[in-house]
């Protein structure tokens, strides 16, 4: 029931994400069983595998999430999370309220062992390729200590899913030197450079697009700015196309000729194909969703969780941070 | 002799801009007096109110500030900012080493009364205008008392120099609620409600671009990584455009027409145009202009830098910042 146009794209992506991963997994979706229902069919699901699990309320888009959560405990986002802790489901993936989603998966699942602060790594396109801007808002402060959690977690995230070998991992910063920036990066520097990442120093601002880095360190509250200065990217260059085109026939031929290969140039760069922002070091598998995300995107998310799954993610993340605490001590 | 282009295309909008500015001002260029008076000769100069400062050194971009400065005391930047000092000149711009010419302009200029840290603030361009984003890397950590510093200079500039009636300021964060963000900002939110600023409150990364506030408040960490992530999109934008391009000849073509009519739908987002990043709250005027700066941008820093001495801008903060401090007390 999430997102701006919940229910119906998330079930059409739903079963897009079914077909084209031929029923190899299960669909569960989550919400009023009768507008779910309605939706599925409009898109002809005879034969795909899904099921839906009621949830009579709704979290909105603008709620403030500690609130809601309360409140609300038969919203889809708690039904759906608390599906997942009992294990009924892998995976779970929301484009509902950010902030409430996050919540109930840091509080329901619980931080794997280890973890600190989960932290939420989100895709961003490069020139070539793409890199992983983590954490991208899940925390407003952070420790130096967890700033090296996030570089494990963004690691095994870069290699297993976003199939970098070695993934390159660069802190976020104002300068190249280890003396730059401010009092928690310099400390977070060292810690880096001793453990095992294949840490590459600091990176600025110019070098995400760049793609110098695989995975890309901040804390959440720079991590977050940056985040959504980026996703107003596309639509700041929408609406200067609309501006230039209007009054003018000349005008908005020249703008759709150029935006039509400009949507070629800039392919990759739209977030629906990055598949979701994983928050990492819950003990599950939990993606964020945009809150406009369309049927691809939606779709994307949904195999990249299978995906998550499949690799064992969580796992992963549990070993390996456990052998830097003990490289640490 | 700053810049990658230097002395050339300092000397070319230099006189450029006193042609704009038909002689009402004189320009001093500071370099070694031969090289600088070659390149001046290439522009037919007869007529022009320009003279040259000799100094026989040069910091080199990547040199490291501080270092530079103390063994570098007959360079262009120190030459200068010392002929600003003593008022020979009414202001500078440079295009060179940016932490060398910011330190320079702090240590020798000095601060305005009641000024604690002077602050960058980068004109960014907006959907339909544009925004000044301070600071955008003179310091690393910032207190909160100093953002709003930073909003007193913020707002005479945008008013003066942006023609903003009554400018908005809006402080950078994760969210629109006053508890959000880390403690920094938290810190500052009542503290910006407080004063006589015309605070709208918190904006997000994705209200730079929309021009939700005419000054965009940060610590200079966080407003040089955002700067520094802003100025990488052009580039990116071409690089993606190249790859396009490569290898068809309709590709190329159509790539052509594109970036034609995508420059014309951009006008403003380039940096030549906005006349360099001024470094508020030093006693003097000191505007610190792109490294790759063009004969253009060049212009604009020289034409700008008149403007703010023609407003007094120095003198104006000085006298809000001493109304703020006896409002706080």
């Amino acid at each position: 029931m999430g997102g701006d146009e919940a229910p119906l794209k998330i079930v059409e992506g739903g079963l897009q994400a079914l077909r084209e991963g031929r029923n190899r997994f299960e669909l569960v979706f989550v919400g009023r069983k009768e507008e779910v229902e309605s939706e599925i069919l409009k898109f002809n699901p005879s034969g795909l595998n899904y099921s839906i699990e009621d949830a009579r309320e709704v979290i909105g888009m603008e709620e403030t999430p500690n609130v809601a959560l309360k409140q609300k405990r038969d919203s889809s986002i708690v039904v759906g999370v608390n599906l997942h802790k009992e294990r009924h489901v892998d995976a779970i993936v929301s484009a509902g309220n950010t902030g409430a989603f996050m919540a109930a998966s840091t509080l329901l699942l619980g931080r794997l062992k280890g973890v600190g602060r989960p932290a939420v790594g989100t895709p961003l396109p490069t020139i070539n390729d793409v890199c992983l801007l983590i954490d991208s808002g899940a925390n407003s402060d952070s420790r130096p200590q967890h700033i090296v959690e996030f570089g494990v977690m963004g690691s095994i995230y870069a290699r297993e899913i976003l199939k970098k070998k070695n993934p390159t991992v660069g802190l976020l910063n104002i300068g190249e030197e280890s003396s730059k920036g401010n009092e928690m990066a310099q400390a977070a520097y060292p810690l880096l450079e001793r453990s095992s990442l294949n840490f590459i120093g600091n990176v600025e601002g110019r070098d995400i697009f760049a793609g110098k880095a695989d995975v890309v360190l901040s804390d959440g509250f720079v991590g977050n700015i940056v985040l959504k200065f980026a996703e107003s990217i596309l639509p700041t260059l929408r609406s200067r196309f609309k501006n230039y085109a209007t009054g003018s026939i000349v005008r908005s031929i020249r703008a759709a000729m150029a935006a039509t290969t400009l949507k070629k140039v800039l392919k990759g760069f739209n977030y629906e194909t990055q598949g979701g922002a994983p928050l990492l070091g819950v003990n599950g598998i939990s993606i964020i969703g945009h809150g406009g995300s369309t049927a691809l995107a939606v779709k994307n998310m949904v195999l990249r969780a299978e995906e998550m799954v499949n690799h064992n993610i969580a796992r992963l993340i549990e070993s390996s941070i456990s052998k830097i605490e003990v490289r640490a001590s």
